[in-house]
């Protein structure tokens, strides 16, 4: 199936995790708002579709994905359904929900990220908000950037099958969304992560490993891969960092 | 089966959406952190399996649920996991993915919400972050509750099934949410709700709707119920409140 991915194109945000998967697994894909919009896609297209007052299942908010007849929206939601079709995670029950629980959790952490230089406002400009985001900047790095580092540490370090993936013995969706946000942090935080991420040597290991990945690491070198921005969820900026 | 329910005994919180569900299907249930330490339950019960640093799927915070060998946590993925159980969603995919990414955005909005009165860092308290509280419920109110709840008018208003449900012809798991959030909103912020709430009709009339169904209606009026408070996802302070 070629699957249609609706995001903004100028942004990783919440739609990497999603073009890392499609990446991955090798799978046939338009990355819709990133096309032309004389060729009847770009970001219009996107718009289009979801102004459309007439359509059964509006999405929220991008991104969304169009697979046949469905439209599915919601990045873990997406996930969900592209893992066992894609073979980015196991294939029984127990296997695919503990998988989307940790990307729900990796979902949870995009957004405190995210409030990290908009915590009044997703509406407002960050220079409306920054003294504001200095001080939830400030303990998101001394408090919850530990807790859910930590979190996902200790997933791999407890893993039955060993200490290699976030899941079993494959490296499945959940493992990219980690490469993306070790990522995304040495971005944004370069200087907390210098002084904090050896803590956490089996999430290092694992990004390490997911950015050798040979269709990782061709995506990456590719113009597909949108680079870091002042504009997407991981932001650096000098005075939220330590 | 018998399902175990773990959450904070004295909130309403994310646990709610749960407690609903299990309601509404007549489930046999224990809420056991609401039970006493003396018999092996409590908080302690909750504190002590998510502190078990043995356990290979440990959840990130409550809500968890057992269910004979799967411990499953986060709000969205519990009723996904709970919702063709208990006979509160379609069977056929579709319906499930609807329901669920629907669900989602109710988390989604639950996090605005809870960020209202603690813009800053849910670590601090409320009293250490007021000022920035009030800036954040302001834009809250005038932008994202009427963004949410005319969004989620607009998916009723074009259920395939008519005008009755979020999704179909028959009272999902995310119908129970919606209640909730109308229940909550009608407590955190009454003087917003009473000037706008008129321009979501078919949102209250399901509310209405589901607080007469038989099980839900003896639920509201027993202890199993944990009432509304300044502990809570949903808070009301005067302030807040335009």
């Amino acid at each position: 199936m070629r699957f249609e991915l609706y995001y903004w194109p100028t942004i990783q945000g919440r739609g990497e995790y999603i073009r890392l998967a499609l990446e991955q697994a090798g799978a046939k894909y338009i990355d819709v708002a990133r096309r032309a919009e004389s060729s009847g896609m770009g970001v219009q297209a996107m718009v289009d579709l979801m102004n459309n007052n007439e359509a059964p299942y509006p999405p929220f908010a991008p991104p969304f994905l169009k697979a046949g007849e469905l439209i599915i929206a919601q990045t873990a939601n997406i996930l969900l359904f592209l893992g066992p079709q894609l073979g980015l995670v196991g294939v029984d029950e127990s296997s695919r929900i503990w998988a989307h629980q940790l990307q729900l959790t990796v979902s949870d952490f995009v957004t405190e990220v995210h409030d990290t230089h908009h915590p009044i406002a997703g509406g407002l400009y960050y220079k409306d908000q920054k003294p504001e985001a200095k001080r939830c900047a400030a303990d998101f790095i001394e408090t919850r950037l530990p807790k859910f580092l930590g979190y996902f540490e200790h997933v791999i370090e407890c893993n039955p099958f060993g200490d290699q993936f976030m899941i079993g013995a494959e490296l499945s969706y959940v493992d990219l969304s980690i490469f993306q946000i070790i990522e995304g942090l040495r971005y944004a935080f370069p200087n907390a992560m210098k002084k904090t991420e050896f803590s956490y040597p089996l999430l290092l290991d694992l990004h390490h490993r997911v950015a050798l990945q040979p269709r990782i690491a061709r995506y990456l070198k590719s113009t597909r891969r949108v680079p870091f921005s002042k504009q997407g969820i991981f932001r650096h900026y000098n005075e939220l960092d330590v």
